[in-house]
């Protein structure tokens, strides 16, 4: 079930880096694109600079494709100019171009901002209603709703992936919940390429932390089992730093400081 | 309870004519814009030619208002470059200068696009998961999207209404499905801007017609109830045309030929 | 949308008279069948006696008819050997029947004994979970799955019409809640007929009564809406008999004496 | 189906003047308690002063009754020693008196203040969770459970009717929601003693009003149909004063001015 | 805990003579029964050929029997007549010998054809709405709904068991999602024998599996909790074969080839 | 996050003690109070005697605690009288103190009988529609309605634990399901106090057990994940005692011999 050619979008960013260094085994190429410079080209690897924005470049890069990581795009809140050709129009251009070039299956990178405004003691499944706690998020709801047109209308299978907070430990408490642990994402990218039947599941990028928001039974179909916790970090956080009082704003909503502060251009 | 200022965006279009003719006795003042020529201002109206896509026009066209009837935009599926101006940036736009200028109500013209991929036996109430199907139908998502934002993260209350098909009669055989009679829109405006609080609910704008893919029981605190049929136009229907064949693909989804057509661009 | 031919299976049964004599508008030709003598056949019909235990009759009866209103088979409870073969085999046959000669839509004549040990203050819709109050209620049981089957795998359309009383009034206060007038049943058989798209919903078969237990809401997009209501009887009901006493246990299940008695053998 | 001997608790205060004047019909007897004075007995009837809190007298009041109209205790936010006499202990009481005397049904007047801090775009059904609005509130909890325990465990059957606000019309804007009309009151008694197996179901007591935050559909089986609507009198409420702005806190959950004002005892 | 006898039908059938081999310790005798020759009994052993469809030869099996596994019938797709046969009136044959003799526990092997209709992607709990993929599916409906019967009307109490597929390891991917390993079925029987209620569950019989299409968690009450996974045998399936496309219609539902293939007549 | 003084109520009971023994570390100062006599003070430890039915002595013993433990009150069913003191008045002076005092989180000590009259099979997450099977369990649905009310109105935090059987080991089969380990209920607690954000959840406080009717998915935020089994001690059990038989009424209802069991008073 390897893929001949894994375009990864996205690639000089962290999860980009993460996923460029620990997946090299799912295809027999992978192609790293992103905005920024890149490291050049080892085995196995090919490298192409895109602007996501510009659809006949990324035409070009997912071109010969048969899988896309997609984590290109801006990645935490911005200006709507910003976020609109990163992740409007970008995102876009993304499915689009797989389209014309016959490419099959996506994992696109949402985020938990697209459902962040819900309160932290609401669980949430695959069925949540979207609650965008910034433009940001509002941009993961439209990537979201692409994916799904795309599904539904042309047969491209995407894993609708809501990440937490993919870094080698959690930073900060908040992380206790949402923490994915660089292993349990490379376990979640190979059980999406290798999964017989993918569809168009919505799953939380979380590992099996005590404290959970989330609830992946949904997706159980795809066969990813997070094998990680964040517990045992618990200790070493409270050591470092006050965690937010009980009262904080902060502490209300899922998206943390994304749902608590004001509009990005106040 | 009667609104200062209303503004009507999308005013030289079908339902914007409507609204304008109809809906006068809601504001003092009625405010109509649209990209395209409209008719003189009348008595308590005021006419301001604007592209949503503008920002600052936008602003120019919504300050001073206390309340929108955001019709304006593309109203059918069309190239991505037109919606995203229309749909995309028009729409934030419009709820960007709300905030600024302090506009707290609107009804905004959602679709039943964007939940169009539903097959027609699915009932759909206000927690139905979307399902565009078309590039149309993800505009509409996204602008639900953002008027949940700007009401959890700023006071803004909307209507996100899903508007079935407004015309004076069904003009086909669907239509004695999604009809919203413009009585029965006239009522919904009514209700919108008297609610004595309106929150952020989805609404289905359909008549109370014999056939029904819709519930709106969740909003029925708006104190909208249609009063409408479309019943009393089948055999005029029947008479006129003959409907599509049980097995023809466009039957199936809700979103009728929207969901069985390709792609825009094919 | 006029049928060529609609088979009506238990032609001599009560529903199967009601049929006949209301519903000949449906289909140029109505084919009657029957176990049972018929009286001979008027204008544009056609009558032909048949055991629904027998093959090879079953499909000739069948052959040529793009409709069914399958309402033969034993009706009440009764020896095990009796329901196999007309609601067993007789089920079986007749869509096995209509899958070889190409019939593609079919009114089933479910009960609601498939789902009679439910309680009274039970209200069910089309996901009730089957709860069947007799061997006569598991037999509909299996026709709906029968029916379910030849949809899913053949694209044969059936309503799974769970009737409750259709009589010409009710005939006990249990009727109250149960009542199909016989204008609401003809109303039901031509909006079966004549949807666009009919799928196979689970539809009760009761008018509009004041005491309800059943909630049509899914099968909307059928179009049905009963006119009738059981409650101005209420009166003429109390003044005929006594209600059975509140602790009596025939009221303490949907299925009434049903579910209330013992198997039928005993 | 009629009564030996209705007893009406409370039957000094507003509810009960009006059962006491429209409700003689239902039983041969009626019986007539509170702590307060009230008009001497008429044909039929029997007046008897009680202290819900004295479990003696109530049982010399229960005794012999086959039904109970249970609107006594504390109607409004009290102090905890006021509600604890009237709601909780004589609540109590008039369960217990039931059991030992053998009266076998109860309607109970549970409010709108056990659910009352639910937002207003909440659609509520007879599964809803409890919500409190004030200490009254919480009595009428403890009173739903009491009920459902003497269901359970002893058979008593009990319609948990939440009241709106009962009056000839409606006071103020939220009542046009919240509005059951003396004739729909008295529907509901008597639906509530006359159905064949009454179960112990939450009701809500609201017209048909367009407004409505509540659904009874969970009590189908009862048979109560509500006939009136609060929409005839907005206009007059409109003319005769202001509703409280969208942004009042009065506006914001169901129990209104319970909800939004402090503690009693502030 | 120890039951006086356990009949064990279909004892020379795979699933039988698992049975046969490991669960001799719950109960003082294992009684086998087969239309097909078994081994000659061993200590606590009796053998007793039986055709399923003959009642009386079915009741002189279930006589004396405290609790009942039956796996027998037919266990792949067949003709109706066959089906007929052993799934409809050996089922029957079954519950009613059972009724009879005063057995009051059954395991009934059930299965996911019940329910293989549905897409992979769709979660199932003890709630999902039967969809069968074939004759044999709807004969475990119908066995189903026996069972249900006889335990709402006679007390007769059933653990209707979906079984997966029980080998010794998967044979193919799909098995992947549906294996249930010898250890974890045995573990399943004697859960269901020593449980001190059982009602009638529905329980999906497949082992810890890390794909997962179903929920149990509706019967954790029953406390069977497997053991094992089908995860360490991927790589063998991997190396041994080549999984069916991602396109492949095979993949689509649950019941894999039952779901894609055509009628068995065909 | 150590609370400065945690106050434990029903300090001499078995809970009490166990809190005593173990839970010193989450506070500088643990207050322990209890109507009967308790050792003497320990370092950091405070010893206060009351009566929880009298206001004045609960304030006196909740002011300057920033937690609460409280475990007071009655603890099995009893007269109504003993109820009303400890678990009515009881409960309301401590919440009341708590709000008058500044005490912003308190864990309460539910119990399972506020739910113990839904059958075993019945499994119930925190939404369950309560179902008392005592006095003592209105009792403690009475609590739970006063600590959501405080939530919701005053921003007091409480986690309503419903409390299975805490003990050292499970004393009978029925608490193979219910039982929760010491050690599980000291993570419990600590979790409470830990949370960031503990709102008002329920939460079963049962162990991990194979047998479970419970589930806390709900509640994940809080971070407990219980760690302990009573599987190992079934065959003690088995050893020890015969457990009821299947029919036998203790079975049916979660709350065991209090649901089965008549009136306290009988």
């Amino acid at each position: 079930m390897k893929l001949k050619r894994l375009l990864i979008t996205g690639a000089a960013g962290g999860l980009g880096r993460l996923a460029r260094a620990r997946l090299g085994h799912v295809a027999e190429t992978i192609r790293l694109s992103d905005l920024s410079e890149m490291e050049p080209a080892g085995p196995n690897e090919e490298v192409m600079r895109c602007d996501l924005g510009d659809f006949d470049a990324v035409r070009a890069v997912v071109d010969g494709c048969d899988g896309i990581l997609h984590l290109g795009g801006v990645s935490v809140e911005n200006t709507f100019d910003a976020i609109r050709n990163g992740n409007l129009t970008g995102l876009y251009n993304t499915y689009e171009a797989a389209r014309q070039t016959g490419c099959k299956r996506i994992l696109f990178a949402s985020s938990n901002h697209a459902i962040g405004f819900h309160t932290r003691e609401t669980k949430l499944d695959a069925d949540a209603a979207f609650a965008p706690d910034s433009l940001y998020g509002v941009s993961k709801v439209f990537g979201e709703a692409v994916a799904l047109l795309y599904h539904d209308k042309f047969g491209i299978e995407t894993a609708r992936v809501r990440i937490g907070s993919c870094f080698p430990e959690p930073k900060d408490h908040r992380m206790l919940a949402t923490w994915l642990s660089p292993d349990d994402f490379v376990r979640l990218v190979e059980a999406v390429f290798r999964a017989p039947r993918l569809g168009c599941p919505v799953i939380y990028g979380a590992s099996a932390n005590a404290e959970t928001w989330w609830d992946n039974s949904a997706a159980g179909y795809v066969g990813w089992v997070p094998q990680d916790s964040s517990e045992p970090f618990r200790a070493k956080l409270d050591a470092a730093m006050t965690p937010p009082a009980p009262g904080d704003p902060v502490n209300r909503y899922q998206g943390g400081a994304f749902a608590a502060s004001g509009h990005f251009e106040d």
